[in-house]
C-alpha cells in the first residue's frame, strides 16, 4: 500500500534523511507536500525532486521566491502560518515533524488528526507542552511515533509492555566534542569548537546543545511525556561509540536495548514504515564485531550543568521545561553570536530559571505554550542585557 | 494472584534460580510439585523447603529412600517414569522445563496443556522434537517461554513483532574457557581445564558444551523452532561479558538487544511474572556504568568445530540436529571418563552426522524422537569402541 507523507522540515538533517528513506521505498512511500522555514530554493528543489504536490515556507517574505521558483512546475505553493497549517491539513497518512521551534509546535498540534502517524523530531512539543500533546494525540486517535534517535530506540525495545513493567529508562548521550574536556577548558570553547560533533551532522543549535549536553536534557524532558514515567525513572548513561541509543531496564532485571548505526535514516525508517518494516540497504545494519567496544559512563553533572539543570526542570515541573528551553535557545543564540562565554548558556538558563516561572502550570494549549516561551525569552534578553555573563 | 509452579529439574542449577525467585515473591508464586533425576536426600530437602505437595525422582530405584526421607513430611512422593507424569499431570499454572535428557523431552510434551505456561530449558525439546513440541503447543493452547538467558532475551526483544519484520538473530556466546586458546591447545584440554567456566556454575555436561561451543550450537537449532526462522538467519557473536544475551536486527537497521547481568534467575523470574514483571532485589540489576566495556567478535570454527558442525546439522535439517545432540552428549561423557581427548568430541560428532542418519524426516512425536535419539547414541558408542579418538 502506497502511503503519503507531509514533511515539516524537509532542508534540515531530519528532513534530508526523510527523504532518503522515502526515495528508496517508491513502492510503499510518496511525499505528498513538504514545509521549510525560508530557503526558497532549497525547497523548490526537494518539491521538485520528491514529486510534492504542495510546498510551504514558514517565512512569509520568501513566498515570492518560492513562488518564482516553482513558477511552471505545476506545484502549488504559499508562505507564512496559514501556508504551514494548510500543508499540514492536506490529506497524508504521515505527517514527519521536523520543523524546529514554535511554528513546529503549532504545526505538530494540527497534524493531529485521526488515523494519523505523527512522527515527531519537534522538541518543543515534547518540551513545552508535553501534556496538552500526548493528551490530544490519544483524544484524536492520533499515533505519536518518536523519530529522535533515542525515543524511537525505546520506543521500539518498549513494544507493547505496559509502563508499570518499567523500572528506568536510559538515554544514552554521545558526551559531544567536549567529553573528555577540563571545565575550564569547556568554559572557555569557542563556537567552532562547540559546533564540531563527533557523529552527526545537524543544525547549529542542536549541535552546541550537544556540546553543554543540554540536548540530553531536553530528551529526558521528551521522553518523561512520551512514555508516561516518572521524572526519577529517567537516567542519562555517556556512550561514545553511539550504538545503543536507548535502554528500557524492567522491574525483574531485564534490559531492552535499542541499538542501531548512528544513522538518522534507521529511525526515520521505523517510523516511516507503518505497514511493516522497510528494508535498509546492506550498509545500513550495524556489524557489532566491527564496532569499537560499547562502553558506558555516567555523565559529569559539574562539567555540564545545563544537564543538572534540566534534570532540576523536569522535577520540577509545571512550566519550568517550558522556561529552561526558552531561556536555553536565547542562551545558544546569543553564544553563537559571541555575546557570551560557553559557560554563559548553563549560567544564562539558570538565571532565567530561578525566576518568576516557579509554580507556573504546564501550558494546557498551543496557544498557552506559546505565551510561556515568549515570556521566558524576553526575560532571558532582558537578563542578558544587563547580567555580567563573561564572554571568554 | 497466587500461581503454581511445577519444577522439573528441581536439584539443577536451573531448578535453584527457580525456586530463589519463588522464594521473593511469596505472594506471587508458590511451588506445587518437584521432580528431579535421582538425588533424593536433595529432592526430599527442596520439596520440605518449598512447601511443595507432591516430589518425584526419575530414576526409579531411589524411590524408597525419597519415601524415607519424606515419611510423615505429609508430601507424596514417587520414583520413575510414572511418577514423573503424575507430577507434570498435577495442577499448576507454569511448568519449569529443565529436566536434561530424553526424560525431560516427555514431560515437556505432556506439560503442553490449554492455557499453561511452559518455561523451558530442556534443550532436547527442540533440538530432538522442535516442530513437534511448537506444533503441539499451538494445538493445544499452551505457551511456551525460553528460559534459557540466550533465548529468554530474544523472546523479549522480539516482543510483539511479526517474523516478517526479522533479518537476524544473534545468540552471544562467552567464549567459554578455550577463548583465547590455540587449536593444539584446546585439542589436548583436560576435564578439569574445559569445567572452569568463566561466568556460570552449571552442570558439567553443559559446561563442557561451552568450552566446545557445541551448547551455542545446541541453542542455535533450539532458536530455529522456537521463532520460526531459516537456518540462515542465525548467528553467533562471541561476547567475554556477558551483559547481551541475544539480538534481533530488524530489516530496517533498527536492532533490539537482551541484557542483564549474566544471573539464570533473571530469564527465570521473567518466565514466572506472567501476570506481570516479577520485582527483583537490587543487587540484580546491570549498572552499564560499573560494567567492562562491551565487546563483540566472530567465533573461530576452525578452534571450535563443533559450532560448525550444529550449524551444518540445522542447515541439514530432518533428524540430523537430534542426531547430532545425541553423539555429543556419548562424546562429552566419553571425554569425562578420559575415554577421547577435547578434539575427539567434536571428531566423535562428526563422524557420527557422516553417518547413515542423513535424509531421514525430523520426528512427528516424542517415540520417534526417542527412537532417533537412542539409534544415534548406539552408533557413537560403537565407533567409540572402535576408532582411534585419541586420548590426549
Amino acid at each position: 500500500m502506497l502511503r503519503t507523507v507531509t514533511l515539516l522540515g524537509a532542508t534540515g538533517s531530519i528532513g534530508r534523511s526523510t527523504r532518503e528513506v522515502v526515495a528508496e521505498n517508491p513502492d510503499r512511500l510518496r511525499i505528498a507536500a513538504v514545509v521549510a522555514g525560508r530557503d526558497a530554493a532549497a525547497l523548490a528543489r526537494i518539491a521538485v525532486e520528491t514529486g510534492a504536490s504542495f510546498a510551504a515556507l514558514a517565512d512569509e517574505q520568501a513566498g515570492p521566491a518560492l513562488a518564482e521558483a516553482l513558477a511552471g512546475s505545476g506545484i502549488a505553493c504559499g508562505a507564512g502560518r496559514s501556508a504551514v497549517l494548510e500543508a499540514v491539513s492536506r490529506e497524508s497518512d504521515i505527517v514527519v515533524s521536523a520543523i524546529s521551534g514554535a511554528a513546529g509546535l503549532e504545526a505538530t498540534f494540527a497534524a493531529l488528526t485521526p488515523g494519523r502517524v505523527v512522527a515527531l523530531a519537534n522538541k518543543e512539543s515534547l518540551v513545552c507542552a508535553g501534556a496538552a500533546v500526548m493528551a490530544r494525540a490519544k483524544a484524536v486517535g492520533a499515533r505519536i511515533l518518536p523519530l529522535d534517535s533515542e525515543h524511537n530506540a525505546l520506543h521500539q525495545v518498549l513494544g507493547a509492555e505496559p509502563i508499570e513493567a518499567i523500572r528506568s529508562m536510559t538515554l544514552t548521550a554521545s558526551g559531544g566534542p567536549f567529553r573528555t574536556w577540563s571545565a575550564e577548558r569547556i568554559a572557555a570553547a569557542r563556537p567552532e569548537q562547540a559546533l564540531a560533533h563527533p557523529n552527526y551532522a545537524m543544525g547549529a543549535k542542536i549541535t552546541i546543545d550537544s556540546a553543554s549536553m543540554m540536548n540530553k536534557g531536553l530528551e529526558l524532558i521528551e521522553a518523561c511525556f512520551l512514555f508516561g514515567l516518572a521524572p526519577a525513572q529517567l537516567e542519562v548513561l555517556v556512550h561514545p561509540q553511539q550504538i545503543v541509543h536507548g535502554l528500557v531496564t524492567f522491574r525483574d532485571g531485564s534490559v531492552s536495548a535499542g541499538m542501531a548505526l548512528p544513522d538518522m535514516r534507521v529511525a526515520a525508517a521505523h517510523c516511516l514504515g507503518i505497514d511493516g518494516r522497510l528494508d535498509a540497504p546492506p550498509a545500513r545494519f550495524l556489524d557489532l564485531a566491527m564496532s569499537a567496544p560499547l562502553s558506558f559512563e555516567r555523565p559529569d553533572l559539574v562539567r555540564f550543568p545545563a544537564l543538572g539543570l534540566a534534570i532540576a526542570a523536569l522535577a520540577a515541573g509545571g512550566a519550568m521545561p517550558a522556561i529552561l528551553n526558552a531561556a536555553n535557545e536565547v542562551a545558544v543564540a546569543a553564544f553563537l553570536e559571541g555575546r557570551i562565554g560557553f559557560a554563559g548558556i548553563a549560567g544564562l538558563v539558570e538565571a532565567v530559571c530561578a525566576g518568576p516561572g516557579a509554580g507556573l502550570s504546564a501550558a494546557p494549549d498551543v496557544a498557552a505554550a506559546l505565551a510561556i516561551d515568549h515570556e521566558a525569552r524576553n526575560r532571558a534578553r532582558e537578563l542578558l542585557s544587563r547580567a555580567p555573563f563573561a564572554v571568554t
